[in-house]
């Protein structure tokens, strides 16, 4: 059965690139912000970056901000997104980030939002509502959910550095390349709240349909994360405008198999005077960097 | 200066109910699920219970679902509300039920579409991004946030449960009526996640507009957040449908000043044959409670 990961791992595949272009139609990238002015920012930059893009991933925010027009328009970019793959013969997932978290008959109702009325095939959601609020979303065993487990923000810390008593420690035998890793940490007797919740993520993962919000301004929590969840993909935000390192996070977090990250820029890409070639750019990069930490 | 708890106790005052009235257009509430049929289901609900209801809380989700349409009639229901209430003369708050939560600058989208583009008076937040995800909402002075603190579904435990190392104990000294209260506590030596949720957002109501969202199914928890939150108010879902009982929620729960606590209600209301009656025995038994407690 096809599952979101295997759709992204054979898209990841076609284009060789860990890019996924963060569609943010901010008002500050708008020059007189408009649910129109959104709508004629996203198709310009899906069209200009799509063949470097293993995924895109609009923000709701800066499209309920707009209200019953800017979800109008969040569709329809959604539909771009599927109809720039047909042109190119090479479908590109779309992740929905909407942090979404609500008891379980209300999960429903955003899990049908994201994934029937908007068509989006992946979505982000908080952790904080615990496993039953996500079930919903994985219902849909062809779709697939990011979890926020280390945010890229400043006050990501006030929760999810906390440091907890209990938590099961990762069962996982820690692979070559994570006990390498492991050197640079100072303290594994103490586990935070976001490895926890990575923990959780990689034991709830039955259905290849779970991923991880990771962000890059904060590489050894990366680290941890991957000894925690050595299996899962991780969303990666913040490299580029909000000050993470490339070659840093890639050396931090990818898989033993030299997948598992997907970076995702927004604002280095929408503000450069030339998206297509700030797209090819960063796939290249990120390219060139696999390639280093391979050999 | 107006903030909108100051509005809230108001609102309270003149009507003399905690009772906050959901609006959430389940599709298993409507006979042809629709966005219209979610309109009309608000509308006559709004009617039916504005003279008995202290504050409504419209769910996001079930608006979203019905994509653009949905969110034109979530922006209706929240006039109506307004529209309903010049009719009264007393004007009634509206919570947008939304549990959004992201980066800062993301954050000020959600917020402008909260406030500006919808007209809600308050929204529930997720705090798991941490303080600077909660700022952009705290920068509208007349408005409020509620944090999700201890969540009313089955799995709320699963983060909000984890007993933690650190975290400041409530540095304010216990009221008689806490004193009381912590007796009934077996060990209060570990402290949960949900508590230093609730004496984080203790600590950051330096504006009068922060509250806590706080189920009635756990009636321990809800003493607990009180030990922590002593001053602030708690929304209240779970009563009724989900389990939770009015009186225990309401002596586990209320403030010192007999205050403190909105206590929601969706289908215990909606599906009732005579919804203005099902609102108005819920008021009615509220003061009981009240006055029973007090004397």
């Amino acid at each position: 059965m096809e599952t979101f990961f295997s759709f992204l791992a054979r898209r990841i595949d076609d284009c060789s690139s860990l890019l996924c272009v963060g569609l943010d139609p901010h008002p500050s990238e708008l020059t007189a912000p408009s649910a129109e002015a959104a709508r004629i920012f996203c198709l310009r930059l899906i069209k200009a970056t799509a063949p470097y893009a293993a995924a895109f991933k609009p923000n709701a925010a800066f499209f309920e901000s707009y209200g019953a027009q800017g979800w109008t328009v969040l569709k329809e970019v959604i539909s771009a997104v599927q109809e720039e793959s047909r042109r190119l013969g090479s479908m590109i997932p779309v992740i929905l980030d909407a942090k979404r978290g609500d008891i379980a008959s209300t999960a429903e109702a955003y899990a049908r939002s994201a994934y029937e009325q908007l068509g989006a095939h992946a979505i982000t959601l908080s952790p904080y509502l615990g496993r039953d609020s996500i079930d919903p979303f994985l219902a849909y065993k062809e779709k697939g959910v990011f979890l926020l487990c280390k945010t890229s923000n400043p006050g990501a810390g006030d929760l999810q550095d906390i440091p907890i008593t209990f938590g099961a420690q990762p069962a996982q035998k820690p692979s070559t390349a994570s006990k390498r890793r492991s050197s640079a940490i100072q303290n594994r007797d103490s586990m935070y709240l976001y490895e926890h919740v990575a923990f959780l993520a990689q034991k709830w993962n039955t259905g290849d349909n779970i991923g991880l919000v990771v962000g890059a301004t904060h590489p050894e929590a990366l680290v941890r994360v991957r000894m925690s969840a050595p299996d899962l993909w991780f969303l990666v935000p913040g490299v580029g405008t909000q000050g993470g390192d490339l070659e840093t996070t890639m050396r931090a977090g990818l898989r033993a198999d030299g997948k598992g990250l997907l970076i995702n820029v927004s604002r280095g890409i929408s503000r450069a005077a030339d998206a297509a070639a700030a797209a090819a750019e960063m796939r290249d990069e990120i390219i060139n960097i696999q390639y280093a930490l391979k050999h």
